[in-house]
C-alpha cells in the first residue's frame, strides 16, 4: 500500500471469511470500514461470499485486493483445511471481477499489523516496558487454533516479516507432569509431538485430562470452564496452559534471538490480562543460565481487533 | 571491510587463540596469511599472546583489528568462561598498540563466512542441490563445546546476520530413549534440559551411557572412540547423536523459517562426511504434517577451514 487508495482486504479462516475496506492513514495502521463476518459454510466458494459482501456496500468497491489466507499462499491451487473452498491464485482477480488480488498467509499478515501498530496497540506482560525494539528480532506468537509464529526483522533502516512454521518443533516436557502429557499425546500420534499439539485451543483438552479434569465434551466449552476458573481442575489446567505457553515462548525468543515477543492469536486475545500470571512470567524466564538475559526481553500482547484485516492492508 | 586495506583479525576460544592477517579479495572471502595458533594457557593476557603473534610476522601489521571471541561481545568487561584472559573493549586499541578493534561473537563471525562463501565452501547433506538462498532466512547450527545457531535473513533488501541462543530452547525427546536421557540429565541439572546439553561435544556421554557404554573418562577420548565405530555401543551412540542433531537442525529450521541450514561448528567438521548418514537425514525431516516442507530445505556442511578469521574479516 504505497498510496492514499482504498484496498479491499479480507482475512480467510475455516469458519469465517471477514471483508473490509481499509483506508490508509499518514501514519500507522490504515483505518477499516464495511468490515463484514460470513460463514464460510454459507456459501460452496470465496466469490459467492465475495458477492454476498459486495452487495451489502453502498459505497463502490476498491479495485485491487489482499487476502490474508489461513494456510501457506504459495501453489498453483490453495486448499482450506477446514472447509470446502479451493483457490486458484492465477484466475482469482477475475473471478471476483477485481484489478488484482494478492494472497499473503494470515499469520504473516497478524505479523505486518504488529509491525505498523502503536504503543497504545500493545499492552505489556513482562520485561522493559520499552515497546518493540527498532532493531533487531521481534517473536509474534500466536496460540489459536494452531500456534502460528513469525519474526519482525528490523535492521538498518528496513524491516522485513519471516513467516515461519515454529509452532511444529518439538515439544520439550519440563518436568514429570510433561512427560505424562507428552507420553499420553505421543502415543496417540503414533511419533513426535510438535508444541502445536499441546500449546494451542485443542491441545487445552489434553492438559485438562492430565490435571484430573473429566474428558471434554467440545472445545469451546471446555475452554469457558477454563477461564471461568469454577474448580481446582480449571485453576490447575490454566496454570499449566500458561506455563506451557510461557515455555515456547520463552524458546521461540531464543530461537530467533529476539529482543521483544507479541503475543497474538485468538486464543491471546481470549486469554488476554491472564497472560501476566506468575505461571507464564516465571516459566517463561526458566532458561537456566539465560535467566538474567530471559529478564531483558519486553513481552506484550497485541490489543487490535482486527489484526488479519489491518495486516492484509499493510503488507 | 569496505577496501582493500589488509585487516589484522584473531579468533579467541577457551583454549587456542588464532591470530591472521586477511587481505580482501575482488569477490568472496579474504585470503588469510600468517595464521597463528596460540594455547591461551602460554599467557597470561590477550596483549601477552598478540605480542608473541606479532613477534613472529616478519611484514608491518595491519592497524585496524576484528576479534571474533567465544562469548557475548557486549559489556564493559568480557570475560571468558574456560581460561582466565579479561577484555575491556574501551581500552583495547590501546592495549595492543592499535588504531581500532572491533570485537564480534565468534559464532556470528561463522555466520558472515556462510555469508560470503562460495559455492565450493560448501557440501551438500540433503535436500535441493541449489546452495544458499538469495532470499529468505539460513540457519547456521554449529555443534562444538556448545551448540552455536546464528540466522542469515535476507529479505526486502535487508541482508543481516541475527545471532540467537538457539542452543538453549528445551530439548524435546522423540522416542522412548530419549526420554530417559532427560530425565537423567535433568535430574543432575535439577531442573530443564536445554538442547545444548545433548547435542553438543560434551553431550556424547550421556548419550554413550544411555546407549550401554561404559563411563567416559575424557570427552576428547570418547569422541575419539565413538568416531572410530569399532563396537555397537560406538555405532549406537554416533547414530543416536546424528538423529538428535538432525532433529535439533530440523527444529531450528522451522523455529526460524529457513529455506537452507548450514552444518558449521568444530564437530561438524569433525563429524564431516557421516552427517549425510540416515539417522541425521531422517530425523531432520520426521515433522509429521511438514515432512514434505522438511525435503524442501538444502542441508549443507561448511568446508571452511577458518571459519571464524575468515567471517571476521567480513563482518
Amino acid at each position: 500500500m504505497t498510496d492514499a487508495v482504498p484496498l479491499l482486504v479480507a482475512d480467510i479462516g475455516g469458519t469465517h471469511a471477514r471483508f473490509a475496506i481499509a483506508t490508509p492513514q499518514p501514519e500507522g495502521l490504515p483505518a477499516l470500514a464495511h468490515i463484514t463476518t460470513i460463514p464460510t459454510a454459507d456459501h460452496p466458494s470465496l466469490a459467492g461470499a465475495y458477492a454476498a459482501f459486495a452487495a451489502g456496500v453502498p459505497a463502490p468497491l476498491p479495485r485491487n485486493a489482499v487476502l490474508a489466507v489461513a494456510c501457506p499462499a504459495e501453489g498453483e491451487v490453495l486448499q482450506f483445511t477446514n472447509n470446502p473452498w479451493s483457490i486458484h491464485p492465477a484466475a482469482l482477480a477475475a473471478e471476483l471481477g477485481l484489478d488484482s488480488v494478492r494472497l499473503i498467509n494470515d499469520f504473516e499478515a497478524v505479523a505486518h499489523a504488529v509491525a505498523h501498530a502503536g504503543p497504545g496497540d500493545l499492552a505489556p506482560i513482562c520485561g522493559p516496558r520499552s515497546g518493540l525494539p527498532t532493531r533487531g528480532v521481534t517473536s509474534i506468537i500466536g496460540p489459536g487454533t494452531g500456534l502460528g509464529v513469525a519474526m519482525l526483522v528490523r535492521e538498518g533502516g528496513l524491516h522485513a516479516v519471516v513467516p515461519t512454521e515454529a509452532g511444529h518443533i518439538g515439544f520439550a516436557a519440563v518436568d514429570g507432569i510433561e512427560d505424562l502429557l507428552l507420553t499420553a499425546v505421543r502415543r496417540g500420534l503414533h511419533g513426535r509431538v510438535s508444541a502445536e499439539r499441546l500449546v494451542s485451543g485443542p491441545g487445552l483438552a489434553a492438559i485438562h485430562l492430565a490435571m484430573g479434569g473429566a474428558p471434554a465434551e467440545n472445545q469451546k466449552a471446555l475452554w469457558a470452564e477454563v477461564l471461568a476458573q469454577e474448580s481446582s481442575e480449571a485453576r490447575g489446567t490454566l496454570e499449566r496452559f500458561l506455563a506451557m505457553l510461557g515455555g515456547f515462548a520463552g524458546d521461540i525468543a531464543l530461537a530467533q534471538g529476539a529482543r521483544a515477543v507479541v503475543i497474538a492469536g485468538g486464543l491471546g486475545a481470549r486469554i488476554g490480562e491472564r497472560l501476566a500470571h506468575p505461571a507464564f512470567v516465571e516459566r517463561f524466564r526458566d532458561k537456566g543460565r539465560f535467566r538474567e538475559h530471559m529478564h531483558g526481553i519486553s513481552v506484550l500482547r497485541l490489543l487490535l481487533d482486527e489484526p488479519g484485516l489491518l495486516g492484509a492492508a499493510v503488507a
